[in-house]
């Protein structure tokens, strides 16, 4: 199943995508009508746990059966948002996880020897197709990084390798913009990270029974048709199971928690001479399974 | 003003100290009886705005009024919780804000020519009196940092430093505890920042009415009585003011967001040999104008 949330009429909803169809089911409509109970917000009902996924399956199967095409709203008729508009905490994310990239930053000296995590505030979070936020007046140095995204599912705490993966409710397609002058002139990565807008999210979240191994799926990052990133999270460091279980070892993570996994080679900041984004730049991110993750910088 | 929130017969309440009478207005339940309306938490209260103070004002007076024992709980009587017990982002943490500070961590070399800004997770929150997780089985060097907090009131971006404090609530007191060995190892700070019960605050809010200069405030670290820090806010290298303004550049601050203003020389780490926090050691953290933070190592 693909989680999206997303605006009509002004009001805040979410759905399960049909891609086929490129249509929507409108879950709080089919709750309406069928009396089948269904959280307000797709963080709930990742907070509900795996009573979750057996309601939605439910109310689809309810809309099915009515075949009513009310329930199925056309994907052009909405204005999607992220996933989880609003976190309940900053998004955790891993740099420096694919051992090209930390090259392209810096030397073989930047390959990190154990995880290292930063933070976005939840501010900065848009959704698929919205604008990245160009901050002209405070950098010239916006860069782009396409990376996986994993949704924590359950709480835990001191989470085992082997049971990460329990602990995941899906998966996404995350932009982890950053303005490069301000990362390097502020030393812990937060400010730089943490302009408003600058993390897309989306364009869903798949969830994890569609995607059997996230540590082998291909990602490619393009800005205005040109491939940029074009790598494959096999090539992690540290494997999503690793990070879990890091991260878990003293800090209890929570349902709805947002882990942005790291960027393949490729930024702006590697090339020479540097490719920075500017204004009406397109910055399309794939990944494998997943889907297409669509923002201009505006 | 000085806001706690509490913990009473197993419900979450706030409420305004009588520091003379070491008692708390029950806010909640003069709202009930007077009819004058009050948020049902601190946090939503500071979300109010302006209004909310004017609010609180006439609740007190409506209390004193009638002249009823019953408003006024003892602070024996209550758990304490901190005043925010569940941020709605992470905390954002000044690093090296203090001259002496940063050569103690390192050499003259660590002070920063510009501000450094790390993150705690919502999850690592606790109130006064309550107990710090020495985390030993995964850390051996568990370290206390004093810190000035500051609560914001107001949303806003591109502050200028003229008008910060316009956008301040008020102000708290924080330790930021950290596992040194884990910090070190991760390179970029949350992860040794962020273990659970590792950010006491409190024990409350006071309003910015009550505090005239924010940067000349005297704090003061004890250890199991022993002195351990001793400095002044004056001795910030940036000023809250410039924390402020530089935050709000490309991030919108929201009311409510916690921001610790960095820790004065005297951290454990700074001794030769290092003193780190051990179970049963008691931390006192004292700010001027503000009060007492009490947490005991468990």
């Amino acid at each position: 199943m693909k989680f999206i949330t997303f605006k009509m009429k002004g009001q805040e909803r979410f759905g399960v995508v049909d891609t086929e169809k490129s249509r929507v089911w409108d879950l709080i409509s089919i709750s309406e009508d069928s009396g089948i109970s269904c959280p307000l917000t797709l963080l709930n009902g990742i907070m509900e746990g795996e009573e979750f996924i057996k309601k939605v399956s439910e109310l689809v199967e309810w809309g099915t059966e009515k075949g009513s095409e009310s329930y199925l709203i056309p994907l052009s008729d909405i204005t999607w948002l992220a996933p989880i508009p609003r976190p309940t905490k900053n998004i955790m994310c891993v740099g420096k996880n694919y051992r090209e990239h930390a090259i392209e930053m810096g030397s073989e000296a930047d390959i990190p020897d154990h995880v290292m995590v930063f933070t976005k505030s939840p501010t900065t979070v848009i959704g698929h197709n919205d604008y990245i936020d160009s901050h002209e007046d405070i950098t010239d140095q916006l860069d782009y990084e396409g990376e996986l995204a994993v949704i924590i599912g359950k709480m835990g705490k001191k989470i085992s390798q082997q049971d990460a993966l329990d602990y995941v409710f899906g998966y996404s397609i995350l932009n982890d913009v950053t303005a490069r002058d301000i990362q390097q002139r502020h030393k812990q990565f937060f400010i730089g990270k943490s302009l408003d807008a600058s993390c897309p999210m989306g364009p869903w979240i798949v969830h994890k029974n569609e995607i059997s191994n996230p540590n082998d799926l291909h990602i490619t990052t393009k800005v205005n048709g040109e491939i940029r990133q074009d790598s494959n999270t096999e090539h992690f460091i540290f494997p999503v199971e690793e990070v879990i279980s890091v991260l878990s070892q003293g800090m209890t993570l929570e349902p709805g928690d947002i882990i942005a996994t790291g960027t393949p080679a490729g930024v702006g900041k590697g090339f020479k001479p540097p490719r920075f984004l500017k204004q009406g730049d397109e910055i399309e991110i794939e990944i494998e399974g997943i889907g297409k993750l669509n923002n201009i910088v505006k």
